[in-house]
């Protein structure tokens, strides 16, 4: 199957974690997000192992936790020993209440506000990854306020460009993020960063983008990057502590989709960096990686009740189900594609044509066309695969439908992450 | 201006609804959506009358409520004599709890589960737009074992390509929605409904699409519906009461959008549905229509404060905002273009052209790309226009971002319709 965390026990229904889903789809009821923690944990050491071996003690992974952000995901990866990259005060928050330590915290974002920065300090967050000139002044201004000395990690666009889809590409040189190094504004932007007190600057960050396969891309942005350490060590006298390389790593949703071996590619990445600090004449720095996606997307999958079987004579068949995009509006917003099958029928063929309709008013609320499932009917389960990135965290409340709860998995049993949203929860804030 | 609820004031601000949106600003902080009471009341008015004028009093204007639901929209349109159109349980729960009378509630949508058409009954909500097959096996079973008689109104599909975008085009034989004329389907499932009991079929519904300024679209559907009214009188001896002609009706977004005349476009249906019922043979039915982002679209405004302006050497400026995607995905979703200015700047010429990012750590949350806007800085207001309908609708947390508030502005006013999120309401449902 598509994630070997899936399979199909002895009832033919799908097992997910060793847990039956039609069970789970009875018990929690429909629609529901399920999370299996040990493939989070897996992932989690297996980027923390493997950056350790590969680029030293000093290296680490970072969760980018804007992919799938709760309170139990906080205690789960602070129990891995991950660092976490946060991107806005809501995301700090939850962190906090989860009981992460705040000293393992970077602050994302193109336009952190000033509260929000503010609030930052207060819970004292690590490293705020700064992103321009006006956040450069705030940050110095506000620490400047409080007394402290805030560290940061100056955001940087090597100007790669992945050859992904355009909304997810955020390294190429025309990006709403960070300062780019081909038009020679990074570096005058070290230099300014350099000149403001209450701001110790610790390195430099870049991110390729998303979906990424290869190690090549990241070496890629790697030479460009260190190229730019030295040069910044030459022309300032400065030298970066750290280098954190971003995230994006890919992430199967469809057969088709390539596997990438997590230790392999951090491997081939290391080998590249290394060589590549020689040759620059710069100290190897201190590397961060920020997997956010490739972490939980294959520990989650979302279940639905099929509510009608629609054949247009002639034209196509509608499977319809009781979320959509709402819970997750990846398909709507991107294209994105997925895998599914009937969960209770899972044994039987996948031999009906059909396309998924959410349950939303409106046409485009869909979430796969012409993909071949079971044959199925009202009250079956369907299982979308791969949701655990960028479905819970994306959700909304589209004709004030009610978000799903997150159940999660481990060691064959189930437990409540998330809590269902009730219709008193949606007017809660209506006057 | 782009509406004629918008004006610039002495101070050289932006004024809405007679309001300086600066202060508003200023006041309520931002981001924020601001809402312009009279605007929609005025346009309840102008399709409640221009209904009973061209249609007879039979005619209902029902408030499409998906546009933008929260408590105190529904007591509005209450007060202005319009009934709502509601698509899911949390929707019929908000206009319950505002006290909106539950028999001008006609509850729609292309799956209804069994525990919404459960609630919807017992809150006695007036009709059902049922879909299909399984819905009206469902309605016809459960108002059985309650022992009630449930109206319905059958959606259908009269194959009217609008030439709009794809995704909101609902009216062609290939949708999740309703049955289709065309493939014979529709009679076939009229038949069915006559035959369950429980079920009191009322009528026929038909929706076309959005972002439509033309009569000649209404017309059109309304043809191919008056058809099958007389096709199904003669062929089972049911003829509908009602005919709901759907929603639609365009708005403007930019300049060059065309105005449309509602009073006009309503006439001009109503002649081609007169003539038509006469020259096929029907009694005129009660005619129903059901404008939602036309009501509150231009009655609306959303706020931000500009955090950073970046301009890329050779390529690009980004005006970074304290909003985006989160409180407005249409642009990321749909390309919808947008209206902007610098609220605090508006008497200035708008010579700045550059793409207005929002603060989601996505590169694709965009608000608007090379658009003009007048110079600015960090602290300065953007106002972005006609964000009535379909934002607070469509809002997310995605980055663990609160959700922002209304302020509804009524005879130079300001109040709260909806309250600002807070961090705790956030995590609120973690466990």
């Amino acid at each position: 199957m598509l994630h070997t965390n899936l399979s199909i026990n002895e009832k033919g229904n799908l097992s997910f974690a060793g847990v039956d889903t039609a069970e789970l789809a009875n018990e929690y009821k429909t629609p529901l997000y399920v999370l299996d923690e040990e493939r989070i944990r897996e992932k989690c050491r297996a980027y923390i192992n493997s950056m350790k071996k590969y680029f030293g003690e000093s290296a680490q992974a970072l969760y980018a936790s804007k992919a799938l952000s709760f309170k139990e995901i906080y205690r789960i990866v602070k129990d891995e020993g991950m660092s976490v990259d946060v991107v806005s005060g809501g995301e700090i928050y939850t962190a906090k209440e989860a009981g992460f330590p705040m000293e393992r915290v970077y602050f994302h974002g193109n336009n952190k506000t000033d509260d929000e920065i503010e609030f930052a300090m207060d819970c004292g967050v690590g490293y705020f990854m700064a992103d321009c000139r006006e956040e450069l002044l705030a940050i110095s201004r506000i620490a400047g306020e409080k007394g402290i000395t805030q560290k940061i990690i100056m955001r940087l666009t090597p100007g790669i460009d992945t050859h992904t889809y355009e909304a997810v590409r955020t390294g190429q040189v025309d990006s709403k993020f960070g300062t780019a190094i081909e038009t020679g504004q990074a570096i005058k932007m070290i230099e300014f960063a350099l000149s403001l007190p209450n701001i110790s600057l610790d390195g430099f960050h870049c991110h390729v983008g998303s979906q990424v396969f290869d190690g090549e891309t990241f070496c890629q942005s790697a030479e460009i990057m260190i190229d730019f350490i030295a040069l910044v060590k030459k022309e300032l006298g400065y030298e970066a502590k750290t280098l954190n390389l971003g995230g994006g790593f890919g992430v199967r949703y469809i057969e088709s989709d390539p596997h990438l071996d997590i230790e392999k590619t951090i491997e081939e990445i290391s080998v590249y960096v290394k060589n590549k600090c020689a040759s620059a004449g710069v100290t190897m720095p201190r590397i961060l990686m920020e997997p956010g996606r490739s972490i939980v997307a294959d520990a989650g999958l979302t279940l639905y009740s099929v509510g009608s079987v629609k054949t247009i004579t002639g034209y196509k068949s509608y499977v319809a189900i009781d979320g959509g995009m709402g819970d997750n509006p990846r398909y709507a917003l991107y294209g994105s594609l997925y895998s599914a099958l009937i969960a209770n029928k899972a044994d039987k063929e996948a031999s009906f044509k059909c396309t998924i309709a959410g349950k939303c008013c409106e046409s485009g609320d869909l979430i796969a066309e012409d993909i071949m499932l079971q044959e199925c009917e009202k009250g079956d389960i369907l299982a979308v695969l791969t949701t655990g990135a960028y479905n819970f965290s994306m959700a909304s409340n589209y004709n004030r439908i009610p978000r799903l709860p997150i159940v999660i998995l481990k060691d064959g049993k189930s437990r409540i992450g998330v809590k269902r949203e009730t219709y008193e929860d949606i007017v809660r804030n209506d006057m």
